[in-house]
């Protein structure tokens, strides 16, 4: 029996400001179970996450750490599925029931070769219940990894007491690079974020200080709050709210180039230029940027024990941002991209989720 | 007996170029040698060396790390001096006829107290009349260690065949970073300086290509000398050409922030704004600045040992461009700014070199 499977589309590469009505397309199609092939498996989309390197893969350049989506295919990101059959022959191992994660198409179904397959893995069964399913894809997926590896291999070591300031700070990877700064390291956290709502929030989960972006001078606020400088930067955003950082900067100051999302919708030749990179030399600053995915086999063992140890104890508050229906994804990705989320945004794909956490 | 000095003046604080005959000013003054405090030394000036970072120091800039000049005062800058008289009393041990080399204010002759002294070092004598003087403030001085210690601690460990690139490659730092990026570390080095016969003189002491800035676009100079992209990059220009360097940037490439000159003499609002630094991240590129000075107590001694075998060796040449009388200071301070210079610039204050080396 044919099952009827609903798609996210990508249109076609733009470079400025992507608009979910236009560059999304919903589209239906069916696919048969029958004819499933020698290793495959079909599993259901649960959840996907909506992330802002897919803003580069929205557009047609080469050099880019990614491929480009492909005009007229579903998108893809990182998703949560359970498999709903496994096909006849040896596949990967997954069977029926199985809770995977990693790369998934932007489809309510999907059929998976062998191929996809080695790009999922098992969600760790003993949590299942315990966290909330979305949690997988942030505090405790890529963003949370990013926050954790990027200040051990980057900031490390940090000195209690040392002067945070993390922009970005009210979103996936920002809000755990925050509080991690903070409870694990014993960092004085500053955090920036664009609504007075986000900011409540940040000060609720601890941030020592905490202001809004839109309405207040980066550089003034930072003289204001850290008045001796900042020790380490954790970068969302880069542009103009880098070349703050950089003025405020303390000599030896680590900054971890984690993002740059305030240029992700502006064409190359219109980007924002820094000006202060004077200070990297005057105050022998380091800035790396790093890309989460190469620490995988490295780190993320120790990072899933760690991370899922201070999510079950709250000393880590995950908070998620869930848009309903696979069909407002590009919706979900374009308000994600706008700033519409606190902490991690994503796209439940499944009507009622099978594991609830029960409080 | 009185004694006569000449000194040069700094006037006053300038944001943009200065002017040689407008900013510094030729006073005569006389100092009395029987007048000599406790512990006090009387030393002649031999050389004097003009660096860059001085720049910093004709502005009215808080947060450099170097104090501005007193206008109205001598400049200062290192040089080499000889001790004349050694003072009564008990000084640092300097005795008549030692050289040292250090901080010294532009004077032909000078009174310096304990304190003064603390910044000097005796040069080591083995190596006098083996190298040339001015080398101990060119290949064997700062720009030499910063060279050499910029490499090691930031681009190190280095892969022979990598390729590395060296901007301002004709000047007292760039020429020993390329040689040693060739002769040490068996790298394919890339220099660019700002005319034809820099370029000519990087070719013939062994880079692996080189180019004129002025007359070529870096971008593009650098696509075709190095189409799959570089490892290292050691920046002592800043401004456009770290950009170019920026986008032709390898994966995992280092870079070193040792200099900007080219935004040297521009005021800090029109500053040019680097755009490509999105690369640092997708291309996990680690930047880093550092300053010579930190390193001096623990790498001098192993720097000093190494490059002068590397000089006597003839495996580094070092090459001065050397300015006669103290008078043309000034002058020889904004030449180097302009690019007068092939190699280390310097001042020859003392009209007869004691040291000559027997070739
Ligand atoms: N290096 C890596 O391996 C890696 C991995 C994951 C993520 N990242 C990067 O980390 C950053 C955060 O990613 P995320 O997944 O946690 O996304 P997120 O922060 O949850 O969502 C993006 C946020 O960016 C902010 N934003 C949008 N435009 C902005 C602008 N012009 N200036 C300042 N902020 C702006 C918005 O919050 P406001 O309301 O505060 O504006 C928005 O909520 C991104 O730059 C992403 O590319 C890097
Ligand atoms: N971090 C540290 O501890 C440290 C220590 C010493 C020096 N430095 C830095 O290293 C750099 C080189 O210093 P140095 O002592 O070796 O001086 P240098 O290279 O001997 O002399 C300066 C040279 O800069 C070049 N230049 C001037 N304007 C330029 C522009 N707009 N664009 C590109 N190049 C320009 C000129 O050569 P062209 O003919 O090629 O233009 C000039 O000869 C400077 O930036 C300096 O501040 C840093």
């Amino acid at each position: 029996m044919a099952l009827q499977v609903i798609s996210v589309l990508w249109k076609a590469h733009v470079e400025d400001r992507p608009v979910a009505a236009d560059d999304f397309e919903v589209a239906t199609n069916s696919i048969d179970p029958q004819a499933m092939g020698e290793g495959d498996i079909l599993v259901e989309l649960l959840y996907l996450s909506v992330d802002p390197y897919m803003r580069g893969m929205m557009r047609d350049s080469k050099g880019y750490y990614r491929q480009p989506f492909t005009p007229g295919q579903p998108l893809s990101s990182r998703g949560i599925a359970r498999v709903v059959r496994a096909g006849p022959g040896v596949g990967s191992g997954f069977e029926e029931g199985d809770v995977l994660s990693g790369m998934l198409p932007w489809s309510s179904h999907a059929i998976l070769n062998r191929r996809a397959q080695a790009a999922l893995q098992l969600v760790d069964s003993r949590l299942l219940g315990k966290l909330p399913l979305p949690c997988f894809l942030g505090a405790l997926g890529a963003p949370g990894m990013t926050a954790w590896a990027g200040l051990k291999k980057i900031a490390e070591p940090i000195k209690q007491g040392e002067v945070a300031f993390v922009s970005g700070a009210a979103g996936a990877v920002g809000l755990v690079a925050g509080q991690l700064l903070k409870t694990k390291y014993g960092c004085n956290v500053i955090g920036s974020a664009g609504s007075n709502e986000k900011v409540a929030l940040l000060q609720q989960l601890g941030f020592d200080a905490a202001f809004n972006y839109k309405t207040t001078d980066t550089a003034e606020a930072l003289t204001q709050v850290a008045p001796d400088g900042i020790d380490i930067y954790f970068d969302n955003v880069g542009g103009p709210t880098l070349d703050a950082a950089l003025a405020a900067a303390r000599p030896h100051a680590r900054f971890l180039a984690c993002g740059a999302i305030s240029q992700y919708d502006t064409p190359e030749d219109s980007r924002y230029g820094v000006k202060n990179l004077m200070n990297v030399i005057t105050k022998r600053i380091k800035l790396r940027g790093f890309i989460v995915g190469d620490y995988a086999a490295e780190l993320g063992g120790e990072f899933h024990e760690d991370m899922s140890q201070l999510l079950l104890a709250g000393k880590v508050k995950a908070l998620q941002h869930v848009t309903q229906g696979l069909e407002n994804a590009g919706a979900a990705f374009v308000g994600m991209m706008g700033g519409g989320n606190v902490g991690k945004a994503l796209v439940q794909v499944v009507e009622t989720d099978p594991f609830p956490v029960q409080q």
